[in-house]
């Protein structure tokens, strides 16, 4: 069937997708869903169908295309194309199979993975293989298939070096920017740590948006090679790299019902580290309210599968299950996070000492994994001596940054500071209300948008004496934030 | 926040969906599928929203809409209207707690239901509640209250009779069209039977599909009541109807896997009769290749729970397990079927006695039901008196049709005639392979394309005698059906 392209002005943010008019789809017997071959010239592209009843949207005659089909067969309105019927991806099949529950193989893993990440299964579709993974069991030798074919379908940062450093730690905890304080030391002892991080979904501040305060953190991936081998680390968002594309994709029709499928969660983690070829990665389990693992429970099973999955792929992995019952660090956004972590590398009295403890720790578990002895020593007489401070602005100078100072820093010019309405010990801090409030403020969008911590649990306060304060770059914003401040403020003082 | 309409000049084909600027969206904290109340004037409406980055799709400062949103609020291309973030609907929770594996109660089935009926959900959060139906057992009582909220929002036909008719054939056999026998016979014995049928989705001809041959089937309720009225009985189009709207976005999601999940399949069939008022429901469960119910364990299981759903809705059940295993009547396809039906009715010597044999049954069955005494004697006095053709005949007359003699009925002017290979007994005859050969032929779609079976199982057939001969519209269409031949015609002879 002969047809005119007709530009839908519309991306479906993935799959490939093609209209066509019920008259049309009749003809050739061809129902919403089904796959067409289009044909352009010597180009072909597998697409899914939607068909509308429309002509308004879609004439008897055309083909309604969007752009990532107009991309990929370099389409243009009024083009003429050809189509066929052909078979669904063999996915299908597969996923289907996991929803009955049953154990996937090799290979038919790395066929929906490779589906996935060539746009080849629509929303619905997708939709089916993570309900089918969160709701029937996932073994962990599937959980390493998908692993494995999740890295191997994206790039992949070969490094000629040994050991190769990562960590990561679980969300939820507002500050914990650990990953800033981290990458200098290790770097600074000699070791390579290829850091890619995230930018923030429901948190007030991602490693990457953090990082974005100081340098540039978007670079392709032979350049992100070329400041590894400057200053043996980087600190860059993950998102701007293709590796293990499939994972996002994934982790965006997770994120419509806010669920995380504990395997799809091990596989997410492993596959990114597999893609930069760590060797050597530190996973941070924090527990309490508001962190993604509930309970110790929860992290000790989490712990045990990260164990075993490292093993079958020959990483060194480990483990540590922190405390998260309460913001780490004082500033919370990006900018008040990037002004604590150089006051922390920078040794001012008005660092953090909780992160800083914190990081000192982690940096010594990594030294331990790779045979460092008197690592507590080491990572203490790196910090002290401020070549962590000096690799952390080789860093920012390698990721085209220019802010070095914490002085420097911009933090938002509205402010209201929120006091203790009685004398007494802070018993508890919630983390979802600081995060909302910081979220409320502007945070992360308005880098300079936060909340800076005065105190934490432990300590004392008494009447009127300030607990944290509020910073917006928006005066609006920050009357958003006071008013959310009526219910609670997030403090337990008795 | 004020933004300018942009009309997308797209319908979603359910789903209230609009998109908005990556930059606009980050503005207010808004993320993909998160909810927005537009506003218009006094009118308002809640709609998923969707996230572009290209201001080629939805530029700054505008607000792109799909035709659903665009009617339900009267918009114009570039009309003004302001939106605010809100709260994601309900039932979100609800299908992530049933995704979870729990029991969900009556009021969270009528929220998600109500809020499928309304197109509040997305198509993925429609999917997630699919999949979670499909993988974690629902309960005969979720089923009970999912057929009642699937019945109640939508139209209810109320007739003021008792008792009222209603029967179901569960597909997947060609042919087998036993509605369009019954429902002359038991309207003519006197009782109501409203009787709703589907289209062809995968077959070579539904019901709906094979009446239209005859008379119109689209009706708005009030005209099906008058036709009702007058000739006790009708065969129409439930799509055309409001009847249980949430059963039909449910299917359409099933489809994209070509799933059935047995809660759905009874809570779908149901709600269709709760919606017609019906009070004696014969269920038809064929068995045998390419019927949807693989086996007698299966199908035994099946009629446990519509016996227990139809006792809790308080309707008479009865469920018969029939023979499926080759296609009952001699025409497939719409025109070949209709004219089955014409000469069973009117006694011609071609009718199909297996078909015969089998509506006798169900109306023999139906008889007992309602208490009627020496019931297979009056059905075959009904037929053989021609009262039940006659019946028919009002039933046409009543829905616009014109085609009473069967010999009228336009049969595809292409054919090609398929013969046995061998001399001996027809041992099989596959049920999947005839629906295939029939729809490449061009059916359902044309309408006098199909099927006509000379011989069925059990038969004695001579080498090179006539075992069907393909009929099609289309010269081109039947080179495809001989092509697909090539493999097998469907026969087993032995």
């Amino acid at each position: 069937m002969k047809l005119n392209v007709k530009d839908m002005d519309i991306a479906t943010g993935g799959p490939l997708v093609a209209i066509l008019n019920g008259k049309d789809a009749g003809k050739l017997d061809i129902h919403n869903m089904d796959r067409i071959k289009i044909k352009k010239g010597r180009k072909i592209e597998t697409v899914a169908l939607n068909i509308t009843e429309s002509s308004k949207t879609v004439p008897v005659g055309s083909i309604g295309v969007y752009e990532e089909v107009l991309d990929s067969l370099k389409l243009k309105n009024k083009d003429k194309v050809t189509i066929n019927l052909t078979r669904k991806p063999l996915s299908i099949e597969f996923i289907k199979k996991k929803l009955d529950g049953k154990s996937l193989s090799k290979k038919e893993i790395d066929q929906i993975v490779w589906d996935i990440v060539h746009n080849k299964l629509s929303a619905p579709e997708l939709t089916f293989f993570v309900a089918a993974c969160y709701t029937n069991l996932v073994s962990i030798s599937e959980t390493i298939m998908l692993t494995r074919a999740m890295a191997r379908h994206g790039d992949i940062l070969n490094l000629d070096k040994y050991p190769v450093i990562d960590k990561h730690s679980i969300g939820g905890i507002p500050g914990n920017r650990t990953t800033m304080v981290l990458v200098p030391i290790i770097a600074a002892s000699g070791l390579t740590i290829p850091k890619t991080s995230s930018r923030s979904i429901t948190s007030p501040a991602g490693t990457a948006d953090t990082m974005e305060v100081l340098a540039k953190v978007s670079f392709p991936i032979k350049k992100m090679k070329r400041i590894i081998a400057k200053t043996n680390g980087c600190i860059v968002w993950g998102g701007s790299l293709n590796l293990a594309p499939a994972d996002d994709k994934i982790i965006n029709v997770e994120k419509t019902l806010e669920i995380d499928a504990e395997s799809q969660l091990l596989a997410s983690i492993m596959a990114k580290k597999y893609s930069v070829s760590s060797t050597h990665i530190l996973i941070d389990i924090p527990i309490g309210n508001g962190a993604k693992v509930k309970n110790k429970e929860e992290a000790l099973k989490l712990k045990k599968d990260f164990e075993e999955i490292g093993k079958k792929l020959r990483k060194h992995v480990k483990v540590i299950i922190t405390d998260g019952s309460q913001p780490i660090g004082n500033g919370i956004g990006p900018a008040l996070e990037a002004r604590d972590v150089l006051w922390l590398l920078s040794r001012d009295k008005r660092r953090p000492l909780d992160l800083e403890k914190k990081c000192v720790a982690m940096a010594y578990e990594i030294f331990k994994m790779v045979g460092i002895k008197e690592g507590k020593k080491k990572v203490l007489k790196i910090l002290n001596s401020g070549r962590a401070y000096n690799k952390m602005k080789e860093i920012i100078r390698a990721q085209q940054g220019g802010i070095f100072n914490p002085e420097k820093i911009k933090i938002g010019k509205f402010k209201y500071d929120v006091a203790a309405n009685k004398t007494g010990i802070v018993k508890r801090i919630d983390n979802r209300t600081i995060s909302r409030i910081a979220r409320i403020a502007g945070a992360p969008l308005n880098r300079g948008t936060g909340i800076y911590l005065y105190r934490h649990v432990g300590d004392k306060v008494k009447k009127n004496h300030k607990l944290f304060t509020i910073y917006s770059e928006s005066r609006q914003k920050l009357e958003f934030a006071k008013e959310a401040l009526k219910n609670t403020n997030g403090f337990v003082v008795k």
